[in-house]
């Protein structure tokens, strides 16, 4: 995987450059390698050798306490160790001030090593992130900075039992506590009270603290909450209590376990449902503090101004859609390694000559198959294809932090776009990339002996958790490409242009060029018809297979300029079998794969109201 | 699941008439109804409620006995007492003389009810049958009755640890048992000596005894055993020895369970590694006896003729690749039916209006959202589709054993060009399916308090065993297709256009009727331009794919022909809502589904040499 990523950084996305800017210039391709070394070290110890154990394993609650294996505690002192989870931050921060697309690339390795131990980090980073960019100097100081310095981890809490996708149904509450609630030097103070399902790492005992992040609704003096998203609010809701001065103050919140979700698979993350605010821990009931008088009610602080919570929070939610995009990926090249692996030391069959096959040979690896090598190509031009994905978006971010005016707005505007695909695409293709791992290993796939089937269970919550597919869909035919009169959709259809015509002047990579050029015509076209009628039931019943197609078609463009990049590294005379296995896995997508459009984008050109039509008593 | 099940057997299948025929003239539609109920009754009281226990009580050997919970004792001994093991069987061997169609009717309740449970009464069933075609007939009266009585329990051995797929290269010898073998009432005895991987029921204590089907090889006067299929016999091994009275001798046999496979799902079924002859338990020692003159070797007897082996394990594998793809369709029944169940009772979200939502009214039941019926819409489509496709099969059996001269050849025929398919693909979009449940159920479909996980996890084994997917491209397009000149694909290619034919003729049939005539079209051009060179690497280099638009076709004539008939009793004034969503599936399948075949199909036409190409260093 590394000389992938090394190619993907430098030849391709040339991360060299960013060191000319002023908040990279301490950075230079060495101390890049040197973050990239450690890392892959780091996962190569202590992460990779005990994923297994993190899935047999499992959680577990004995009703007072979170059990986790040892081995997770000691992955992730590992981790906070090497520094990571501030590595993008500011020096005064204690950061590194890595570029993201850096600190993407180390953590590849973590989710490739151990999707489900790396997940409680990817949390943190982001919980802090959003703290960095939202909350106050106060809550800065005592909640982000010891999350960046690792003494306490972060969730996210937005889904509810009764409302999953449906973030508009929250009904979680906070009322102000007391009278001097406003005056609190951590945020005006709120208690808290509702349910909140599927949290990740809601519960454990590798930190000593927990810091929530938690939306709910602030009812208005009639009790009544506003209906929809707008009354969204966001809080901060430490598990114990602590001071201006980050330390802890000996209180326990009144938040509770309910209990762990016991899972297909990312077993090694806790998931859980938590119960604020219902008594369970009664604090700070002294002077008939708390809801009932007698200290219930979990105390929260809150994030910025009221109502806007659940923009926020999509600060966290984009990236964290786009690390659910890397997990997935991860996940899948992790499968696609084990099955090449698999398949050059796996003796069976014969090849096919023309007079059949010959018995009296000797046996040949199942690597020298043809359905074989399909098999583990599909898997690479999904995985590497996906990892330059996400690496993109994540250059994208830093443009965005750091580009001029105009570069950064675009990069902004593209990022938003390409969102969906990069948190949906690795989610249902690197799936498939594991299923067909485990295909490569016959019924050995199927054995608990061989990783493969543990990578195919962690990676299906991927189309789950962050947005399940069909709201990716909704996103992005409903809101991304039509937002700013399609101005995020014209600005990518230039970008594929622009790749267009480079490749269009190579002439082994015409062909593929005039693909794409087609693709993209149609997906234009696509997008008009959807929304010929105006009615938002016509566009969107096929929003599913919209977002598919327009995946696959991202996904080519990435693989025709990686492979032009490629192309021209074969020519100056790089690696050939290197730059060669980057030309098949492009060639491979277009012809396999990128035809498949034709399917998904007939139903949205037509409209079709198949399924839309469709009555519940039919079924 | 029934009225689809009585619909395609009665309306479609029109399995009433079989009655007319001598073999069947006892049965009428009310005692094929009385099979089905009691077999339903049982899945539902002895089967359904313990699939859940069959998976987390995994069967464990404690290095002498391998345990399995009650419940699947209790499960088994239902299935028994029902007498379905013996079905189909004649009355004077204690069977019921039902048509297979119904046979296999009756035998979805189970699959779908607990696949992993039901497994080990269908190969039970199939090593029965397989003994009837082709023992002797004291191997008939001593192991097959028994097997149909329930007595014991049966299984088939062909796969090695060196050798899954490549049955030329069985490494199992089996030697004379001295000089008085050739006249053993049971057949010529021998002693094996070899080791066998994935033998599902290879050990358990459900019945008194088990017999095992053997593929070994009979070494030369030199020793040396001839290479490829042509030297492979077949052999039954009895776990424990018996007399021709088939009473118990006392003797264990020398088979010995190396352990247990620990699989991802389907865990209800034990999977072994058996050791034959390895002196484990010693058996007839007294006169110098066995291989090492101590009683080593595992005593078989052979069935039919040395050398044929491989021909007559057929007969079982055609039976057991056609049940494997009613247990995949099962499996995605049982998930779409449950999903179907959650999507109808779970609130979440509102209908988009023209002015978007309204949060101010209640949350709706995600059936009624668009995406949500059309992943309804897709597993009602895959697994109704699956179930009629595998009952036609049975049909077929049934016409090809009571048919007149010409139709049961024709039967023959097309039995052998729909097996890959009736095999492959249920496994692939009854996968699908199954993915597609878990994904309505949004996070409560990854966890294990629902039962969708776990159909998933047990489909994945469908596309593995009984011939993996790569190998039923390979017998499709390297065998079915070309064999007698093609005659096969003919014959289904008729059948294909007597149903569009009589589409055209129906107004709202004739848009599906044009398209299935168009994808016939290419299916046959496909096919010629895979062979064009006659160079079998050029064929089969695409041969998955071609599988893939293979069984996408033949799906689609299997729609097209019960959307016939469902037209014909909406007519008549049939139960509209029934009928209009076996219309609307139909319609979902020509719309969404059957145009992915023009992906396929672009690389078996041009031959895309692109993975047979790939270089092992590329990857």
């Amino acid at each position: 995987m590394r000389p992938t990523l090394d190619f993907l950084l430098h030849d391709w996305l040339g991360v060299a450059s960013l060191t000319e800017r002023a908040r990279f210039a301490d950075h230079s391709p060495e101390t890049f390698a040197s973050v990239l070394d450690t890392c892959e070290r780091i996962a190569r110890e202590k992460f990779a050798p005990y994923n297994r154990l993190s899935d047999t394993e499992e959680p577990h609650f004995d009703g007072d306490r979170v059990h986790l294996p040892e081995c997770t505690h000691a992955a992730l002192a590992a981790y906070v160790e090497s520094g990571m989870l501030a590595a993008a931050q500011d020096y005064e921060n204690g950061g590194m001030q890595l570029p993201c697309v850096i600190e993407m690339a180390a953590n590849s390795f973590f989710s490739m090593a151990s999707v489900a131990m790396g997940g409680y980090a990817m949390l943190t980073n982001g919980n802090a992130n959003l703290l960095m960019a939202h909350g106050s100097a106060a809550q800065k100081e005592v909640f982000a900075k010891n999350e960046f310095a690792g003494r306490w981890f972060g969730t996210m809490c937005l889904s509810e039992p009764q409302a999953g996708s449906s973030l508009s149904d929250v009904a979680t509450r906070a009322v102000p506590d007391g009278p001097d609630s406003e005056s609190d030097p951590l945020g005006p103070r709120f208690r808290l009270k509702g349910n909140k399902m599927w949290i990740s790492g809601g519960e454990h005992e590798i930190t000593e603290n927990i810091v929530h992040l938690v939306l709910a609704k602030i009812p208005g003096p009639d009790g009544k909450t506003v209906p929809g998203v707008k009354g969204i609010s966001l809080f901060i809701v430490p598990k114990k209590l602590v001071d201006t001065e980050g330390r802890l103050t000996g209180e326990r919140n009144d938040v509770a376990l309910a209990g762990l979700n016991h899972k297909l698979g990312y077993r090694g993350t806790t998931n859980t449902l938590l119960n604020f605010g219902e008594g369970r821990f009664p604090v700070r009931a002294e002077q008939g503090g708390g809801l009932d008088g007698k200290g219930a009610g979990a105390i929260g602080y809150l994030v910025g101004e009221p109502g806007r919570g659940l923009a926020y929070m999509f600060h966290m939610m984009n990236e964290a859609r786009i690390g659910v995009g890397l997990g997935a990926t991860m996940l899948g090249y992790a499968g696609y390694q084990a099955s090449l692996e698999y398949a050059r030391q796996r003796p069976q069959g014969r090849p096919m000559g023309p007079g059949g096959k010959d018995a009296s040979q000797p046996q040949v690896p199942i690597i020298q198959h043809a359905d074989v090598k399909r098999m583990l190509l599909a898997q690479k031009a999904y995985c590497e294809g996906a990892l330059a994905l996400e690496l993109y978006c994540a250059r994208l971010v830093d443009e965005q932090a750091t580009g001029d005016g105009a570069q950064a707005a675009d990069a902004g505007l593209l990022l938003e776009v390409l969102t969906p695909i990069a948190k949906s695409w690795p989610s249902e293709w690197c799936l498939e990339a594991n299923s067909l791992a485990i295909q490569v290993h016959g019924g050995y796939g199927y054995t608990r002996d061989f990783p493969v089937e543990q990578y195919w269970r962690d990676n299906r919550l991927n189309m789950i958790h962050e947005g399940a597919h069909g709201i990716q869909g909704l996103d992005l035919l409903g809101r991304k490409v039509v937002m700013e009169g399609g101005q995020g959709l014209a600005l990518l259809a230039s970008k594929v242009h622009a790749t267009i015509e480079r490749a269009r002047r190579v002439p082994a990579l015409a062909e593929p060029a005039s693909a794409l050029a087609q693709a993209l015509a149609r997906i234009g076209q696509a997008t008009q018809a959807a929304w010929a009628t105006g009615d938002p039931q016509d566009a969107l019943a096929n929003a599913t297979p919209y977002l598919q197609a327009f995946g696959h078609t991202v996904l080519a463009w990435v693989w025709l300029d990686v492979a032009l990049r490629a192309q021209q590294r074969l020519d100056e005379g790089g690696d050939a079998a290197f730059l060669q296995g980057k030309l098949a896995a492009a060639r491979y997508f277009f012809r396999y794969e990128l035809p498949r459009i034709g399917a998904w984008l007939g139903v949205v050109e037509s409209r079709d109201p198949t399924c839309r039509d469709m009555q519940d008593d039919w079924f």
